[in-house]
This record gives structure tokens, sequence and C-alpha cells, in this order.
């Protein structure tokens, strides 16, 4: 008996570990787990006192049992921020405030919270991924990756107003593997590329491993900055422009339909190929005016994502593109990893084909509209200024009032164990200071956060 | 009703078309069709009929459904070859006549063949897997991997006496992201680097589209030329040596623990770090002298695969290192991918777990001992000259008889529906005319391949 109280509670520990649960989760119930597990419900019992005396796990009185903060003492030393040394340090210190603080409030986080995906958990499915005939997946998957998934695909890109086959579209492992296989084909080392400023920090990371020289086209609250556009592509004619139209990251911006014409008038013009990654498409309306819907993918290549809108874990993204590069581009990635995951990809088209996950999706943006509107509200009412104001979006840019360096502004926050994403981050050049900070509009619902921001700016105030 | 049935058809003959099913596969029964779908038997009887009059599908008297051979017409435009042109053109070859020819003799394959694995389907895995709390997956995982598989892979290479920790074990999307990673930690354009020559193909690719410079050294039936090895090392003075030293990929030799030793002493001397490949470790016996066993991962880097024993489409691999190596190649990983996918490292975990995996691989190694055995006795019955003689290998290197060049005889094969791997794709000079083919011995069990291979032979012998 002891041994299987034992085991269990190993394993629930080990789960814990891993992050699979985290810290303020409720564990399944004593019944659950004595089913699923085939085990005594005091067996059950045993391991969950076994759990307790580790501190790991705590009882609540008639819900159950929850898990524990984990003692913020430093993480294990596996999880040491590394030394690979290429400009990553702010991106790092970011990570390991994440990791070793997880009852904290991840303001700066880039996800949604985990509540709001908790109806497409992973497990639900597996019945259906199971009836696909995993039963035969010995071998690699084709270059281009799972067809049923790819012709789903058309049909979702179609609902954006963006035209492809099947044949134009490429699975990759996650829109950072599609990211680095564009880079990797298009950029030759010394290579010019221009990028959002502000904008995605693992992309500057990924063109800096490669090589290229990143030159940042600024970001307005409408689109880029087309007179800056223009000047670049005359004195620097950069072959590539990596840009997030919808939902820019960190900004929160939309570019404007009139401001999508004439960067594509720009493009035409300047034989620029623009790389539009669209991570966050599935909390937004499906009309917004993407650059690869008013382009067709002649001079668009478009990467997309589930990670946000359902699971990271899986690792699938995709290119959509002209069919005789996305032929190219599926070689090359053969070239390199073979093939990507069918397992996946098998997945993530039978939950794609569930009514239930258009369901899904109207819940989330219903959530993120509600969460977007109570975040403004909260900075306004501290008089931040507010960079753009879209009703649905994930990330809110805004300056705090009194606040010159949003970095020493996080370092203010950070005993409170509220983990900003300060505005250096997801600048091209990390070194100058910036007032602005990205606000994730869930995390922000934590009534700690309002009242932690109103006392630390009435600190500063007074300061 | 016909709805129902033609979408079931379709579903079915996306799955053909897929490669879920593969021409001779059996159909489920209607039985379990009408189950699964909670379809009526007469639906899944109008859906096969379906499928029989769109040629895909063929009634056996008494024993069900299978799958057509595809008719050998050239397969859809997205699967044309593609058009990178780095120096790839006889693996695109290769890869295509493979696909298009699925009822071939794929003597030149490079897996086992599927009745090997089928006792580890992935679906009789998934309801554990689920337990494993894959609902809580949203997020990225760690990135170093998931840590219970990392620990299931200390003990699994302790088995082959390579004692690693934890942290030492960075897990990644396939072996060939694994070299991917590697390559692009050590090698500058420019760089110079060893490989086996003979090696494995896709690894020249990677190191072209590093711009590596890529030198090979000659192996022989017991490991590396030595003297050319170390003639390279004083006169090129590469960082790395990339090597297979068991069951090396073409020729199935093993390394001899004398040349292992030398080996190692030789890029001691040099300064040289090898990368050791072992894709095929779970074919062959524990005690076998990798170079990472006598080395304990001070010079050496471990490379693993799952994808050879169990399943190539969930793409997991692994690397085993140094600990501060692990940690920049695991930061590497991070900027490049943000993470390996948690869901595919749950899955192998929880099958490496199994007792029953263990069987799966004894076996296979007794079958693989077997077939090795019948591959030999069938090439020395038509006097072909066998490179080298392991008790189990699923590749045999031979020249036949005769015999000057391997690929103008890979193509008097053809026609009859046989696929060899002649030497030149394997060689770092593909340029150069082999006598030499990869023979795969699960592949040389079919009756049709001695029978084309004897009546070629002659053809030729009277020429």
């Amino acid at each position: 008996m002891t041994t299987i109280a034992d085991s269990l509670a190993n394993a629930i520990e080990r789960q814990i570990a891993s992050g699979a649960y985290k810290a303020g989760d409720k564990l399944p119930s004593l019944r659950e787990l004595a089913q699923l597990h085939g085990y005594a419900k005091n067996t059950v019992v045993a391991a969950f006192e076994l759990l307790v005396s580790r501190g790991l796990v705590e009882p609540r009185r008639g819900s159950g049992y929850f898990v524990c903060a984990r003692p913020s003492a430093p993480g294990p030393a596996e999880e040491d921020a590394g030394s690979l040394g290429r400009a990553m340090d702010i991106v790092w210190l970011m990570r390991e405030q994440l990791k070793t603080e997880p009852d904290a409030i991840a303001v700066g986080d880039g996800f949604p919270p985990v509540e709001w995906l908790a109806d497409v958990r992973l497990d639900k499915y597996h019945p259906k991924v199971v009836r696909t005939g995993l039963g035969a997946l010995f071998r690699y998957g084709s270059r281009f990756g799972y067809a049923p998934l790819r012709d789903h695909l058309v049909r979702k890109l179609a609902d954006f107003g963006i035209g492809a086959e099947p044949r134009q579209i490429v699975l990759t492992h996650g829109a950072n593997e599609a990211m680095d296989i564009v880079i990797r084909y298009f950029v030759p080392p010394g290579g010019k590329v221009l990028v959002d400023d502000p904008g995605y920090y693992p992309l500057f990371g990924k063109l800096k491993l490669a090589g290229a020289q990143v030159l940042g086209v600024p970001r307005l609250a409408d689109g880029p900055d087309l007179e800056a556009l223009e000047r670049l592509l005359v004195a620097e004619r950069p072959r590539l422009f990596f840009t997030q139209s919808i939902a820019h990251n960190p900004t929160g911006s939309d570019i404007s339909p009139a401001k999508a014409f004439r960067v594509l008038q720009l493009a035409q013009k300047h034989d620029l190929l623009i790389v539009e990654n669209d991570p966050l498409a599935d909390f937004k309306p499906t009309a917004l005016p993407r650059l690869a819907a008013l382009d067709q993918l002649e001079r668009t290549i478009y990467i997309g994502s589930f990670s946000k809108s359902f699971s990271a874990a899986l690792r699938v993204g995709f290119i959509a593109c002209g069919a005789d590069l996305a032929s190219d581009l599926a070689d090359l990635k053969a070239l390199i990893h073979v093939s990507s995951s069918e397992y996946a990809e098998r997945t993530v088209d039978v939950i794609l084909s569930e009514g239930h996950y258009q369901r899904h999706l109207n819940r989330l943006q219903t959530r993120l509209g509600e969460a977007t509107r109570n975040a403004i509200k909260l900075l306004e009412s501290v008089d931040a200024e507010v960079f753009a104001r879209s009703p649905q979006s994930l990330y809110v840019w805004a300056a705090l009032p009194g606040v010159a360096d949003s970095l020493a502004f996080a370092k203010e926050l950070l005993p409170r164990k509220i983990v900003m994403a300060p505005g250096r981050i997801f600048a091209v050049d990390s070194t100058q200071v910036s007032r602005w900070s990205r606000f994730n509009v869930g995390a922000m619902a934590d009534p700690r956060f309002a009242k932690a921001l109103r006392t630390t700016l009435r600190r500063i105030g007074q300061g």
C-alpha cells in the first residue's frame, strides 16, 4: 500500500515539477484518481497526505487539494539562464522571473490566461485523434505536413479572405520554426531585414543568429511608419519585412486598411517581400485587413500558429505563400528536420474539426473584449498613456505617468510578485530607455495588480 | 444516407492519400467502423463500395477490404521534387521513387518494415498519455524538454554505459534537429567538419546549408580509417567529427573497441569534438563500445532518436553532452523554436515506461538478427562482396558481381518496382561512381527481390 501511494505521490510531484499542475491548480478529486488508476480511495488519500507533507499540495476545506506556490528559492541549476550570450539578456531575465515565481501576476506574459483555454483541454480530444489512424504512424509525414490539416487551413485562410491551395501551405514546428525557415531561405549573413520596432523579440534573436542586419520600422497605432519604411527601402534596399499587421505584439494595434494598401504599394515599388506573422489571428474578427488578404500571397508570406488559441505544447504552425516558394520551403524543412510531427498535426486537425472549437473561439473573443475594456479603464484611471485602443487585444501598450524608465518600474513591482514586460525587451535597440510597457489584459484582471500599481505610482509621485 | 457514406469514403480516401493507410493495408472492419462512428452497417458498406469504385480499395474474400496499390502515375504537383537546388538531386530522386511506388520493394529504404513496429502502435498508449496531465498543457515546455522523459533517458543511457544527469540532456524535434542545433552552435560558414564517408546524407545537406566544408573520413568495416582521420586532423584542423560508431549508416558496421579508443586518443590530441549519432541504438546489444560510453561525454556529444524503433511521426530525439554545453544548446533551441513538443515527449515517456516496450525491443532484435542472417546468405549466394558482417544490422553494404556502377544497376531494377539505395547517395562526393549499395535486410525478405536480383545479375553477366 505504501509503495503504491508513494509512486502515485511521486508521479503527481513530477507533474507539478514539470508544470503540468501549476500553483493554485486543483488536483483531480480522490474519486477521479481512484477510478483512473484503479486504486483504492485510501491509497489516493495516503498519496495526497504524502504530497501535503512534502509541502507541495494543500487541502482546502470542502473543495479538494490544490498545488501550493513553490518556494521562491532559485530554481534547479539546469534552469539557470544559460550562457549563449547572444544579446538576449533581458529576455532570459524575463523568462527566469516567470519561471521562479509561479504565483506571480504575469502582467508581462505573452499568453492568454490558462482558464480562457481550459475548454480545449487536449485530453478531451484524444479518442478522436486515435481514430484518425495513429496506429499506422511509423514513418515521417509528407514534407508539406499532414494533408487533411492543410485542407483545413485552406478553409480557415478563406475566412480571412486569403485564397490559398493546399500546396501553398507548409506545416511547421510552431510559428517560430516557420520564421526560422523563412530566414534561412532568404537571409544571407549580413543581409538586411526590416522588422516592426517595437516588435517580437524572439524574431530579433533568430535574425541575429543568422547574422542579419536588423532594421527597425517604427510601429504607429495604425501600422508601420510609412515615411520611415520608404526611407529604409530607398537607403538600405532590404529584401524582407517581418511585420504583424493585426494584434501587433507588443502594441496591440491593428493596421488600418489605407495603410495596409500603402505598405503593399511600397513593397511592389521596392521589390520587398512581406512576412506577415499572425499568431493571434484567432483572437480577432476575421474581417480585419491582413496584408496577405489584400495581396493574395503575391508578395506576402503568411505565418500562423495555434500556440495562443489552444496549446503551445503541440508545436504546430504553418506558412502560406506562393506555390513555388512553398515547395522550396518544404524542401528546406525536410533538409533540416525531415518532417514536422504528423502526430501533433493530427491532433490539431481533430480539434479544428470540432464544432466546439468555433464556440471556443467565440467565447475567447468575448472574454478578450471584456478584459480589454477593463484593462484600458484601469490604465486610464491612473492616467496612463495608451498607445492604441483595439476593441479586442491581448496586449495593451501603455506608458505610466511619472515613469521615464519602465524597466526600473518593473523592478519596483517585482518584490510584489508582479512581472511586467518593459518596452526595452521589444526594441530593436534594447539599450534605449523606454517609458512603455506591454500589459497582458488577462493578467491585469487580478485585483492585486490594480492595488500594487496604484500604490507604486503614488509612492513614485511622492518621491 | 448517401452523404454520410460519401463523407466516410472521402475521409478514408484522405487517409490513404496521406499515407495513413498504405497499399496492402487492411481497412478496419465493417463492424469496427460502424461502432466507431455510430453509423449503420450498410452506410459503411456503401462507403466501401464507393472506395472500390474509385479504385482505391479492393475486397478480399472473407478477409475484408484492402488498400490498392496506387497507379504509378506521377504524384500530385505539390509533391514535385522541388527546386531548392542544394546538391540533393539523388536524394530527391530516391524520395520520389519511394513516394510514387507504394507497392515497390524498398530495398534501399532506411526504415525497418512496418510490421516489426506494429506492436507499439501509438493508439494503444493514448489513454495513458492522457493521464499524464495533457489537460494542463497550454504553455511551452521547459527549454530542456519534458523532465520525466529526460529522467528516463538518464536510465537508458546508463544501460549503454553512458553516465549523464538530467541537466545534460536536451530533447529535440527528432535527431535531425539535434544535428542542426549542434551545427548552428559550432560551425561558422566555411567551417571544416569531418563526417563518415560514406555516411548519413541528410547530415551532409545540413552541413552544406550551413556553408560548412564537409571532409569525408573513409569508413572501414571496424570504424573510421585512422590514418586518414589523423591526416585530416593535422592538415585541416577541424573542430567537429560527426560519426555513427554503432550500426553505421549505410555500411551497417560497428566500431571495434580498439578503434574506438584510438579515435578518442586522436580527438584528445587534436582537440576534436565528436558528435556520435546513434539512431539505431535500440536495434543493437547495449554493450557495444560507443564512443560516448568510453569518453563519458567529455569530448563526445551523443544524439539519439526514437524514429526507427517506434515512430518517426512523433519527432522526438535528444542530445546528451556536458552540462554547460547542454544549457547552451537548450538556449539555442529556445531561440530557434521556443521549445520542443511536450505533447509528443509525454507520449514517448509513456511508451518507454511500459514493460511491453522492453519486450518489443527484444523481439525487434531477434527479428533483425534473423533478417540479417538471411540477407547475408542471399547476398553470398549471388557472390556479392559484403562490406561488414554484424550479427544484427538493419543495413548491409554490398557490391554485386559484375556491377561497376550501382546507380545504373538501381535503374535496371526500377521497372521491377525494386528501389535500391546506390552508394553514391551516401558519398561526400556524390559525383563518384560507386559499386556499393545499401540493402535494407527487412525489405530483402520479399521473395520477389531475390528473384529479380538473380534475373538481373544473370542478364548483366550475359550482356
